[in-house]
């Protein structure tokens, strides 16, 4: 299938035909386990309505929203998702960390819930589909779900998480994982996170009554927009999340002799900007031969004493390395600290390392990569599977339970911006696999 | 001979075998034109000794001086100056542009002045030999003929030149180079140039009558610190000065693509940073491996926006270049110009160039640098042709005649620090080699 070809031909109107599946790979996709899920699609044309009713909460001038967390739009807009939740059966509550939680009882005694869900908070200045895309997508099964009175195995919670762009306070607060100073902290919204917390009808003071046991949940799921851009650019409809990649953070430090930069022959320099060049592309090279789905990147760099006629003495930069594992992220640091020693010898300057940030790899579950995969294979979909190189809620409930998430693709990976796209047919494509995912999960469990 | 090992056996006090001449050589060096120049030594002792009293100007308590520029400190050193020249025989007065100019007669009517010195104004928080091992050479070089009651052919000027360190004022304004706007300019003494120029005796208002005729001299001799290592760290005696290097500076921008460092795989990258590494490294190769003196130096860089975990979309760096012709800094820049569109092309950036700087080379007159040689032969001492990658008066005063630079060992290159020394026996040898210079030009003109 060219996803691309596809969505420009047939745009969000083509009801029936929306997913473009291909004739001869519907049935045998649909052969096998997936006969036993039942038949359930999500509604295309009301999907498509309610993203664009969503992106009307906050709507800003440059065509994005400015729907922080714990503002007046986010307030709005969570209340308009709480009744529909309501419409479709289920029972919207908010905890003491301002999620909104939507519960549905199971048929079966003893099975813990699955939970599925993303956030509709934005960055200032934000647009339409980070998110949203996967709010709207968990708001459009519940209502299929609703509407065709299908009744589940396991308990569902569908839940908005609270302030995910400024630190994923809701999702982190179940996990335990809120520091009490971050209450404190300033949001874009001009109140503190505290103060936000209680806005949404939470009570930062009970936070840690939010905290769910290891254990306590069948499985989460989220779909969202890819962030990247590897899907739209390779035509793949569906990203088989293969986790959220750890992150480790350093201050580099490269130490040469500040000299005259007219006096001072070119074979007796000790020039830490040329250390820093060759760290810097040794950096990529290594990042780039050595096999993996890890990335590495010098994000900043400045030079002491910074002056077009100084060699400089000293260059300090950032290198960051994150990688699905952080065994990964250790054995690539390896290879760079190890070509540093390299440089150090060629070049006549030594380098130091202060590591400042470390964020946790969180794997998603392999089996629910497999029935992510099927599900879309089921729907004749294209898949791939992927790191997310950004955070999501579903890294924090990964300590909790199995998780599993769903990539849609996004125009040109561009993110955090109103120019931020994903197609009407890749939201609902990512919607059936969510749905169908969380049949298959809730008629097989994880076993 | 090994200047270091000699200079630490001897120290300054060893009249008579100062210059460490081995006696094998001096009989051989001395053979040929050298025997029409008069045997005229400077006195070591007495130079030392001036030496250490000029260093009471404006000394401050980290061993250095602060004597900028029409300091109370730099009027009293010139008054002191002053005097000892007026004892020397030579009349000095000071031009509208603060230059101290000591004048003496020739015994040949028709010649034009030979012209020699340096400047005694220091940094804020300088050292003991820029400009002053010049100055005191110049003046034990007067002193030496006026004990000898040696006539020369040609009329001599000694010259102290004003603010050579706050942008060559005295010997600019003989080039007729000095903008009226910098007479305006704040300066580290708290004056402004203008005022500056009137406390030293000067008119800022008849700067233009300092100003001398191109070809009205003869030639202009300074003898100075080399400020780079060269010298020092290969023993060697003498620095015949090819010139003054030429300067031109560019702000170099590397075009990328910002982006998300997280969700941008490695091969999906236009990342400025990496496009800017490989651009220096690129500059500092082609700096070593093409043949020539020149210099290359990326002495400050930026990368935007400048967080760790986000790809430079744009990375702002300068580059500047310095040879002795002109000609030699634009052959190296198309290389490296060249050099950034093979760069392009394997990175997905784009550069561009902005040159901000210009400032153009002087080369001393190649025959003078053969009689600045042969002096230094007929002494005993080895030499060595390197250009000057700092300014120096004698850069302004190349386009009114033929000039020459002497340059002796500065202790590891320190330049502009208390901490920057020349030995008393280099300061004497290069005071004989200017010395000899001068009386080999005034036997013989330039040929």
């Amino acid at each position: 299938m060219n996803r691309r070809h596809f969505t420009r031909l047939t745009g969000a109107g083509a009801a029936g035909l929306w997913l473009g599946i291909p004739s001869d790979r519907v049935p045998d996709g649909r052969r096998g386990p997936w006969n036993r899920v039942p038949e359930l699609t999500a509604n295309p044309g009301r999907l498509a309505d309610r993203m664009r009713r969503l992106a009307t909460f906050g709507a800003n001038d440059a065509g994005g929203i400015d729907r922080v967390a714990f503002s007046d739009a986010n307030i709005e807009a969570r209340d308009w998702v709480a009744g529909l939740l309501r419409d479709a059966g289920f029972t919207p509550s908010t905890d003491f960390a301002g999620n909104l939680v939507a519960r549905r009882a199971g048929t079966q005694a003893g099975l813990r819930p699955i939970m599925f869900g993303s956030h509709i908070d934005s960055v200032p200045g934000g647009g339409n589909f980070d998110g949203q895309v996967g709010a709207m997508g968990a708001l459009e099964v519940a209502t299929v779900l609703g509407e065709a009175d299908h009744a589940t195995r396991h308990p569902l919670e569908v839940v908005l998480f609270t302030n995910e762009e400024g630190g994923k306070t809701g999702s982190r607060a179940m996990a335990g994982e809120v520091e009490p100073f971050e209450l404190d902290l300033p949001t874009a919204s001009g109140f503190t996170i505290g103060d936000g917390l209680r806005r949404l009808g939470g009570d930062p003071a009970r936070l840690g009554e939010v905290r769910r046991e290891a254990g306590s949940l069948t499985a989460m799921l989220e779909l969202h927009v890819e962030q990247g851009g590897v899907l739209d650019s390779d035509d793949v409809d569906i990203g088989v999340v293969e986790g959220i990649v750890g992150i480790m953070r350093w201050n580099v430090t490269v130490h040469g002799m500040t000299n005259h930069a007219g006096t001072t022959p070119m074979d007796r320099r000790a020039d830490a900007m040329v250390g820093a060049a060759r760290f810097v592309t040794s950096v990529y090279r290594i990042a780039r031969d050595t096999p993996g789905r890890h990335v590495a990147t010098v994000g900043r760099i400045e030079a002491d004493p910074g002056a077009p006629n100084v060699i400089p003495g000293t260059v300090r930069l950032t290198l960051e390395i994150r990688d699905l594992t952080m065994e990964g992220i250790e054995l690539l640091f390896e290879r760079v600290r190890s070509r540093s020693e390299e440089i150090s010898d060629a070049s006549g300057v030594d380098f130091s390392f202060e590591r400042f940030y470390v964020s946790r790899a969180a794997p998603t579950d392999p089996r629910i990569r497999d029935v992510v995969e099927g599900a879309a294979r089921s729907l004749g979909l294209t898949s791939l599977r992927i790191p997310s190189g950004a955070g999501h809620d579903a890294q924090s409930i990964a300590i909790l339970c199995p998780v599993g998430m769903i990539f849609v693709p996004s125009v040109a990976g561009i993110s955090h911006a109103p120019e931020e796209f994903t197609a009407d047919a890749d939201v609902a494509a990512g919607t059936n696999v969510l749905l169908r995912t969380l049949l298959a999960l809730d008629a097989d469990g994880l076993g």
